[in-house]
């Protein structure tokens, strides 16, 4: 008789040290119950489990590493448990696994084995910076990173413009943090003054902020350093109904 | 003097009556703390709030209602609270507020206001989704709704093909739950054989279920029905860093 098929567990951690209840209950009563786990860095997902789940017994939890120099090795052995009709976990730096993350290959590996796949609820800096931002959030898109070239990076931040004037789809996009203030000021140079810009800042921690103003506005406001500050950049309209 | 500005809050519920548990502390806090919200329907937000924090005094919660036959009416009486210094909350009806989702006008409102916004973790299907599907999550987009024109609907689903073979930016869309198999049936049809095809069924909730494969798979796969169930469809490629 075959056996009913595992499952893999999508497991958030959060985005800040100081963001340990961003994180729901249903994740931490799943870690507790698993056994196995697989994570880039075996040492950062130990260090989330004992933060979030003081009481489980570490010594007894088996952690596979995603090896960085070959993210796309994925070994079937890291899934034997879920093969066999558990639960088998798998955890991103921060935030939620797959989501501007690699690690995703291992769940298209499950879904070919007919394991379940549960993604579980948790901090997402790409959804908070939608909603923070008052854009419109029935047609968005995040782009990831733009070019690192200043001219390249002028006419990616105009076609992203472009997109948002054409159909109303937000744009999201990020830097790297220590370009986030170039970043912002080749917003400020290559931008309609009339634009919507939001920048979101330090999301998923106490001290997160964020302000949406028009381009023409942001060359005066009173605001903090982007500098080395996980950052999110969005492009969008105000969504009227 | 000028006081220190106040804050809207934006406030996450569950996608599902039994998913209490994806709501993390941090909301549960929140809820706890304020006295004045704003919700699409004030029915459905004391009903949440009753289930997140039973100790809460309902009768000292004012609550604020969205117009439905005018969203875009929004009364800076609303915010008074935050704008004295103090703290408002806004409710989505479910998952996370602003994200396909009316409202986000106020969180316009209060930026042009200056007062703080903060956004707090909560289920996003969205997410969830694309988590689940084992797809690029460096670049995607959200469609909202296709074309329920079948012809239209059959062009809608193969300019995403195509958006995904030339970008890799993966597409995802919804339907209004009794149009679910329809939708299903014109993407069996419309989509190359190989395409990969992804489906998620009661997200939030103890019974999700997702499946991602090729388009002639999905021909014979064993599957729940998805009618009339709260789905998330999604057209994409495996994720190779």
């Amino acid at each position: 008789m075959n056996k009913a098929p595992g499952t893999l567990y999508l497991i958030p951690v959060p985005l800040h040290p100081e963001g340990l209840d961003t994180i729901p209950e249903e994740v931490i009563r799943t870690i507790y119950a698993l056994d196995v786990m697989i994570a880039e860095r075996a040492k950062t997902a130990r260090r989330w489990i004992k933060a979030l789940c003081p009481d489980k017994d570490l010594a007894s939890l088996t952690i596979f590493e995603i090896d960085k120099h070959q993210p796309n090795k994925i070994e079937d052995e890291w899934l034997e448990t879920a093969i066999a009709g558990g639960g088998v976990g798998m955890l991103s730096e921060a935030g939620c696994p797959g989501v501007a993350d690699p690690g995703s290959l291992l769940v298209a590996r499950a879904h070919a084995l007919g394991l379940r796949v549960k993604a579980l609820t948790g901090p997402s800096s790409i959804v908070l910076a939608l909603m923070g931002s008052g854009f419109n959030g029935q047609s968005f898109a995040f782009k990831g990173y733009l070019s690192a070239q200043t001219q390249q990076r002028q006419a990616d931040l105009r076609h992203l413009e472009q997109m948002v004037k054409k159909s109303g789809q937000t744009q999201i996009f990020i830097e790297t943090p220590y370009r986030n203030e170039t970043l912002f000021q080749s917003a400020l140079e290559s931008l309609h003054p009339q634009t919507l810009f939001s920048v979101a800042l330090n999301l998923g921690g106490p001290e997160s902020w964020q302000m949406t103003a028009k381009v023409e506005a942001w060359k005066t406001i009173q605001r903090p350093s982007f500098e080395k500050i996980p950052a999110i950049f969005l492009i969008g309209q105000w969504a009227l109904s």
